[in-house]
């Protein structure tokens, strides 16, 4: 069934029924969801959160091979990520998609099941959005959750000079999904497993970052752009420098058996990892370790000469990237 | 200054800059906005309301003769029209932006000075988003808001048989400036004006929306799709039927100056108008149109017919919708 032929208001119908097969834990707070003007919900919380995030064909992904479920999936989980690095838990989301006359209405219902999977597990409810047609496929994601109050959130300009830089999970993996034909037979199947997983199931660290508001972390953000050039939106809005030791850098060790030395470069530089990067003391950081439910590891120091990035190899030799790659002085 | 030379950063700056001119009301409640992974928000009400709706390049509007500022103002503008459909004040909205990477970065700071006229008009903050690279022009807006109460808030199925249906604004104008080339010198200036604003200065009608709460009315939808589809809308969750009196639709008069007796037909069928349809008893009207701020005119009656949609001409005779186009029986 193309979504030319039934028209919007087929394909809505068909989207509430796969959410309502879905029961998010807080699903009473939705008075009145899809179907009417604006969505209703009670909001518990005085402090809300807000975020916005969207993957569009041909910048963010290929059509070739799409997999529609996890595109759903990865669609949520960016934007649950920057809840998580604020420390917060999501409430709501709403999902507006452009769709290109010849999309198959189960490829939407396909891309719904990926996301509601998340959703289900994150307790979000998908309670509005709406359908375009457009050239391009594209799906735009709002989400909405609450802080625990309002000075406990992650914040980008909370760092200080001494402050231990940690971060959640392993990285690297999404840009080698990217890097290698992770499709090719010459890669072992786990690893290429593992890439495909890291780039198109990001896990958002909500857990994490809520265990962090809890131990009294102030600073956070979640890695989209890449570590370093993350980080250095932290330095920023902080005032601080950083020094990171290459060699503590948590690889995903698929990536490092499929990239080779060149997994490090993509630890560092490559994006899409979602993992959490933030600073604190060693002491908040080890309570954090305990209960954040992922890897968490120390990979730097804050310091204090403002806007000062360095990468220290394991030998102590400072490590700089030029024209996209990283090379030795 | 294109948007690929100095990359996303660079014009978020921008746009933080034109953002901090203006000063809504409640400013106070954005803690933290642009800039941080999330907004985070002080949220006084309850009942929240959130919409989300896209404006997209070839679809909603065209490049030639763009008016930059108007497709930000318009862009929020429908998100606002939806939280007034539900009787709601708008508190806050994020941004999400498609930009191709010839785009001037002067135009994006004239889409926002557009967006942000509307924003300071209507009280809303506009309190985060996101840029995407992408082939087409997009905007897509999220908009949060507050409902007065549970049960205080205007639904699609909110409609009774008996109910008079009201409509606010004139009807047909946005459709009408669709049909004709406004720019064409063969038109009165002043029609080309009117038709122009109809289509890309849409008025979100909030304060109307606001007292239709307050006088009782319990059924309300914005008019985007057009009178009768939007109608066929609330007699669907409402389970009625509806008579409407063609000789009482307030049509445009630069759309029935400029499209003739084509214009009764955009008014009922045309979409874009984005006033609100209504339902109610007579005396809660007649206390809705001294306090709109706006024109307020009864169209017809809500009937027990369920999903029975008539329209009748100044005689009595039936008026039927075929192929895209009206005729008599």
């Amino acid at each position: 069934m193309k979504a030319s032929k039934t028209g919007e208001f087929g394909l809505i119908d068909r989207i509430i029924e796969e959410i309502k097969k879905v029961e998010p834990g807080d699903w009473d707070s939705l008075i009145s969801g899809i179907g009417d003007d604006a969505a209703l919900i009670e909001f518990k919380s005085k402090y809300q959160l807000a975020t916005t995030d969207s993957l569009i064909e041909d910048i963010h992904f290929e059509m070739n091979f799409l997999d529609w479920e996890a595109l759903g999936w990865k669609a949520l989980a960016v934007n649950l990520s920057d809840i998580a690095a604020m420390g917060g838990t999501p409430k709501y989301a709403l999902v507006s998609l452009n769709l290109p006359a010849s999309t198959d209405f189960d490829d939407v219902v396909r891309l719904y099941r990926g996301m509601l999977q998340l959703a289900k597990a994150s307790g979000t409810i998908i309670s509005g959005g709406n359908i375009s047609r457009a050239e391009k496929l594209a799906v735009h994601v709002t989400a909405v959750g609450e802080a625990a109050g309002k000075s406990k959130t992650l914040l980008r300009g909370g760092a200080r000079n001494g402050d231990l830089i940690a971060v959640t999970g392993i990285l690297g993996g999404a840009a080698a999904a990217l890097e290698t034909p992770y499709r090719s037979i010459n890669i072992d199947r786990q690893d290429a497993e593992a890439l495909k997983k890291a780039f198109w199931r990001p896990q958002p660290r909500l857990q994490a970052g809520k265990v962090m508001v809890k131990h009294g972390i102030r600073c956070a953000i979640d890695i989209s752009d890449g570590l370093l050039a993350d980080l250095s939106h932290i330095l920023e809005a902080s005032g601080t420098g950083a020094r990171i030791e290459a060699s503590k850098i948590p690889v995903n060790p698929a990536a490092a058996a499929t990239c080779g030395t060149k997994s490090l470069e993509l630890a560092l530089t490559g994006g899409e990892d979602y993992e959490l990067l933030f600073t604190g003391k060693s002491g908040a950081i080890k309570k954090v370790a305990i209960d954040a439910g992922c890897p968490v590891t120390v990979i730097g120091k804050m310091t204090r000469h403002a806007g000062k990035l360095e990468v220290i190899d394991g030998r102590g030799r400072r490590m700089n990237f030029e024209g996209g790659g990283w090379r030795h002085f």
